[in-house]
């Protein structure tokens, strides 16, 4: 959503409507939330805040007045219908993001990312059938890339529970707009940075316990370092869902997000500290216990979405990053 | 398992092996505990008996003295980690087969074939790291051919919540297997036919209530009826089972059974009733609730595995529905 006119014609398509946030308190989905309200949406998030995922109430530090907060959890299908009424749109991007808690406790990121799902989706099918639905997805489900860029007719082949119980819950979404003619569109996001994402581990994405390392004035620690990524502002991603939810003749398939630059992690590492303006960096080996769950490079193509929706990304990784530390420089306190 | 040699060196394979059969008391599950027995092995079936799935006491007839029954549920984790206690082989049968089933009740087919399948493998992980599992899998995740016959490269796309869900549960099999160096195989089969099927209604397959239809002298009611689809033998399922169990060196990958012998539903129909000697068939259109889940013409590729095990069946269709109907004559009481 470049020029001017889209923004407006934008503007225009969220005045009034009706909008649930999953996970909209966390990362993505404080930062779609708070776009939604300056559109004119009525918003409502929904978020659990448990402690080991992203959900932050500092989020939405000057929204608090502009949307409703539920902190109800989406494994209870009780509330979930309630919260249904008379919804326009569902961005769904509540979910467990660690690949490794999901291999130390994977009935847990089952139960989240898979049983929640089904739920939702049986809520809708019962109560909004009408309603439009945005689901989050991941690259994860690719697993160790064997071409690159990833589109998405390469197989599927995740390396960890997390990215099985992904793969799940895309395709409930899929079969629900088949068979039962629910209106879903499925993306599958890249590493996404920017202000508000999780940095006190690096259980929503490396880079953010990278900015706190990095914030504290400790050296950045590099995994490996040569694979190679690529990147979306999280800004980005917003545009990428408001496209997604706006056109309901986006066909029900699966749709890569990515970026047109790639960077090696030792070069990310380089360039944050270079933004910062001091800092350093220690590579060390992969630890072991993540080895056999490891992807090496990895970036994807994201044509399909931008044929099929005029999507593509218009913030530099340069200028994420930047973002990015000015927020935690300014807010560290509350993320760390 | 052709020649009399081989059958003799599977036979020392098997002498005083400590085995498990999940769905142990169902049509695959039985014939497979049966012939174990037979091989010499020391069998243990699992099955809750729930009155909707293929267990049926009457399956093990003459073996009931010969191996061990436990009726736990499979969910329950806790009966699960006692049941592995020295075992050497897990064959993992255990499942929800009615595709309109996971339709109409999808979260306990995801009770049972995903939550439960990952209660088993991190039972496995922790108490029995050793033991080999053999996954029956399923020919239904690859959806709507697309091209004929299907391999295990064709793109993966569930028409139902119960396809989802069983390519959840062969992705945990493998992904443990690599994780975690447990020995897993996957197969998955095509329909499968022969003595102790569930012919009470079309819950495991059409061709049980066929059957039913047949012997009871009602016409056969075919929906449809130029769709294509391949058949394997009972008995030839329990020989790719075997070895599937014995190889170890088996790539951790998926292989799919099937057979030569490709035939259309009328036609199927029209031969059941030739090998009764009586009978009728109605053909009306395909129900609208299931249009939707209709996969079409359906045949597998077997090569890979195969090549893999040197397996490949050796009864005739025209065999196993002799066989099948000859059971039912004898047994119908015990099933209708």
């Amino acid at each position: 959503m470049r020029p001017d006119s889209s923004h407006t014609a934008a503007a225009a398509a969220w005045q009034g409507r009706s909008v649930l946030v999953t996970g909209g308190l966390g990362f993505i989905g404080s930062t779609l939330a708070r776009r939604l309200c300056d559109l004119g949406a009525e918003v409502t998030v929904l978020d659990s805040l448990l402690p080991q995922y992203g959900g932050n109430r500092y989020n939405i530090n000057g929204y608090e007045d502009r949307l409703h907060i539920d902190t109800s959890d989406l494994r209870d299908s009780a509330a979930l219908e309630g919260l249904l009424n008379g919804k326009d749109i569902i961005f769904n991007l509540a979910g467990q993001t660690s690949h490794l808690d999901s291999m130390h406790d994977p009935e847990t990121d089952l139960a989240i990312n898979v049983i929640a799902q089904l739920r939702l989706l049986e809520a809708c099918r019962k109560r909004a059938p009408k309603v439009r639905l945005v689901y989050a997805s991941t690259r994860q489900l690719y697993g160790k890339p064997l071409v690159l860029p990833v589109d998405e007719s390469h197989p599927i082949d995740p390396v960890d529970v997390n990215g099985i119980n992904k793969l799940s819950a895309e395709m409930y979404h899929l079969l629900y707009a088949k068979v039962y003619d629910l209106s879903a569109c499925v993306l599958r996001l890249t590493n996404t940075i920017g202000p508000r994402m999780r940095i006190r581990d690096a259980r929503q994405t490396f880079v953010g316990i990278w900015i706190r390392q990095l914030l504290e004035g400790r050296p950045i620690e590099v995994w490996g370092g040569e694979q190679l990524r690529d990147f979306n502002d999280v800004e980005d991603v917003v545009d990428a869902m408001l496209l997604a939810a706006i056109d309901r003749n986006l066909p029900p398939v699966p749709f890569n997000l990515g970026s047109d630059e790639v960077i090696s992690l030792v070069d990310l590492a380089k360039l944050m500290i270079e933004l910062h303006g001091s800092g350093d960096l220690v590579v060390t080996p992969y630890p072991e216990e993540r080895k056999k769950i490891d992807i090496g490079d990895y970036y994807s193509c994201y044509d399909r979405f931008r044929s099929a929706s005029g999507w593509q990304p218009s913030r530099s990784l340069r200028h994420s990053l930047q973002s990015t530390l000015a927020y935690y420089g300014e807010n560290l306190c509350r993320y760390a």
